[in-house]
C-alpha cells in the first residue's frame, strides 16, 4: 500500500516524488519509457536556472538520483488503468499496486511531420521549443512549421535572434490572432510562405534544408533549423474517462487538485498556460503539497 | 531605455531575467540588498530539483552568473517609486530608468517577534540567518525561534555548530516535515520546547536571555544567540498605491499578469498558495514569458 502513486518520471513527477519523500510518504513512480521524459531528449538545456548548462538527460539523471536517494520506489511499467475509491487501485501490465493518492504527470509529446529523417535530426537542427534551444541560432536562418498562435509567436521570437526567419504553414492562411499576425508581417526578416508543405527534410548529421511544395512545385529551403510547432498532443488516455479533460486533452484541475478526490495532476498534461521545464516543477512541488495534505487531513 | 526592468533578484527575479534576455530583450535587474533573496540565506538546500544539496548562496551564485552571461544589466540600487504609464520609470536613489515594461519580483521578508530590545539586538546576539552569522555562535547557546521547515532546519544547522540548541515554537507542536521532525529529535545537543511563548529579550549591548512562557509559567533561557524563523512579509511597500494587494499585503494578479498594463509580478511577493524556489523560478518563467508576449504585441 502506497501514500503516493506517481504516473510519469519527468520533471514534475520527480519533484513530486522529493517532496513527498520528505514529508515521510510511501511513494511508488511509475515510468513507461524514458525516465525524464520530454527533457531527456534535451541535447542542451540552458535556461533551468541554476545550471548555465546541462544535457537533458544528465539533469533528468540529477532529479532521479535525488529522489531515489530518499527512499522512492521506481518502475519501469506502462499504467493501463486507474481504478478510483477511496483506495485506488494502479493497473499496470505486470502488478496492481494500492494507493491513498494518484499523482498524474503523464506529460505531452509535441506533434510531428511524419516525415523520414525527421526522428534522427531531432535536437540536431529540428527542435519544438523556441525558448528552450532558439538561441542556439543566434545569427542563422530558420523556419518555423505552423501557423496558429505558437507558431506566429515562436517566429517572432525567433526575429529578433535571427538573421532570417521563415514561417511555413500548410494553409491558405496564417490562423494566429490577427494582432500577433500584423506584428510579424512588420519584420523585415520574416518570409511568410502560406499554402505549402513540408514534402521532406534534408541533412545528415544535421539539418541542411526542407523541400516545400507550394501550388505543385517544390522548392528547397536552405536551414540552420526548424521549429516545429504544430501542437502537442497531452497523454492523457488512462485518465480521460475519470478525470476532465478539456477539447485538447489536457487535464482540468484547480491549481492541481482535480475533482477525483487523492488524484492530482502536475506537468505538461496539465491544462494551463505555457510549459517548460521550471513550470513542471512548480507543478509537482504543488501537486506533492497538495497530496501531502489530503493524506495528513484524512 | 530598457525592455524589461526586474525589481528583486531572487529566483524569480533571476529566471525572469534569463528568460528575458534569451528572446533578446533588453534587461536590467535591481536589486536592493542580496543577490539570490531570502534563498541566499538557506545553509542547505536539498528540494531543488537537480541538485542533491546546495547552499542557498551557492545556488544563487549559479544563477546570478547564469543571468549576467546573457547580457543582462545589474545594479545594487534601491527602488523608490515606479511610475505608470506606456513608458514607465523606475525611480531608485541614484537614477531613474526608463522601460516598457516592469516585472516585480521583491519577495518576502523575515518576520520579527515584535518585542520591545528586539530591533536593538539583531546583529548583536538577534539573528535570522543560521548560514551567514551561525558561526559567530560556535560551542554557544543558541535558540531556534519557529516550528516550520526553516525553524527545523535552522536548528539542525546549529546542532552541528553549538553546544546547546533550544527550539522554541508556539503552537502546541512542530510543523515541519515529518522527515525533519525525526531528524532533529535524534540530536542530543537539541531541546524542543512547544507551547512556548517568548515574552522578553534581555540585554543591553548584546542578547543575554530570553523570558518564555509555558502553561502560565514564565521561565528564563540564558543564551548567546536566537535566530528567528517564523516566516515572511511581503516586500511590495514600494507598488501598494499602484497594484492590488491582498490584506497580507501580497501582489494579486492573474497567473502572474497585473491589472497596470506592462507590469507584472513573479515569487513570494505574489498572493499564491505556496512558496518554494521551484514555484519562484516558475513564476519568473510565467512573467517574463507574458512580457515578451506583450512586447511582442505592442
Amino acid at each position: 500500500m502506497y501514500d503516493i502513486i506517481i504516473i510519469g518520471c519527468g520533471p514534475a513527477g520527480m519533484t513530486a516524488a522529493i517532496y513527498a519523500a520528505r514529508a515521510n510518504k510511501k511513494v511508488l513512480i511509475l515510468e513507461k519509457e524514458t525516465i525524464g521524459g520530454q527533457m531527456s531528449s534535451a541535447p542542451l538545456i540552458e535556461n533551468y536556472p541554476g545550471y548555465k548548462n546541462i544535457s537533458g538527460s544528465e539533469l533528468a539523471t540529477n532529479m532521479f538520483d535525488q529522489m531515489i536517494d530518499l527512499g522512492v520506489d521506481f518502475e519501469l511499467e506502462e499504467v493501463n488503468e486507474i481504478i478510483g475509491g477511496p483506495l485506488k487501485k494502479v493497473v499496470t501490465d505486470d502488478n496492481i499496486y494500492e494507493t491513498k493518492s494518484v499523482i498524474i504527470t503523464t506529460g505531452s509529446k509535441y506533434r510531428k511531420l511524419g516525415l523520414e529523417n525527421e526522428d534522427n535530426l531531432i535536437g540536431k537542427g529540428i527542435h519544438f521549443c523556441t525558448s528552450c534551444d532558439g538561441i542556439f541560432f543566434k545569427d542563422k536562418i530558420v523556419a518555423i512549421i505552423g501557423g496558429g498562435n505558437s507558431a506566429v509567436i515562436n517566429a517572432l521570437t525567433m526575429s529578433d535572434i535571427c538573421t532570417k526567419v521563415y514561417i511555413i504553414q500548410n494553409l491558405d492562411k496564417l490562423t494566429a490572432e490577427d494582432i500577433l499576425i500584423d506584428k510579424l508581417k512588420q519584420k523585415e526578416n520574416v518570409e511568410i510562405i502560406t499554402g505549402a508543405c513540408v514534402k521532406q527534410i534534408i541533412g545528415d548529421d544535421n539539418l541542411d534544408s526542407v523541400v516545400v511544395e507550394t501550388n505543385g512545385k517544390e522548392n528547397k529551403i536552405k536551414l540552420d533549423g526548424m521549429f516545429i510547432s504544430i501542437g502537442l498532443t497531452p497523454q492523457s488516455e488512462i485518465v480521460k474517462d475519470i478525470l476532465k479533460v478539456n477539447k485538447y486533452g489536457y487535464i482540468e484541475s484547480n491549481n492541481c487538485v482535480t475533482d477525483l478526490e487523492g488524484v492530482f495532476v502536475a506537468g505538461d498534461c496539465r491544462d494551463k498556460a505555457f510549459r517548460q521545464i521550471t513550470i513542471a516543477t512548480s507543478d509537482g512541488t504543488v501537486a506533492a503539497t497538495e497530496a501531502i495534505n489530503y493524506l495528513n487531513n484524512k
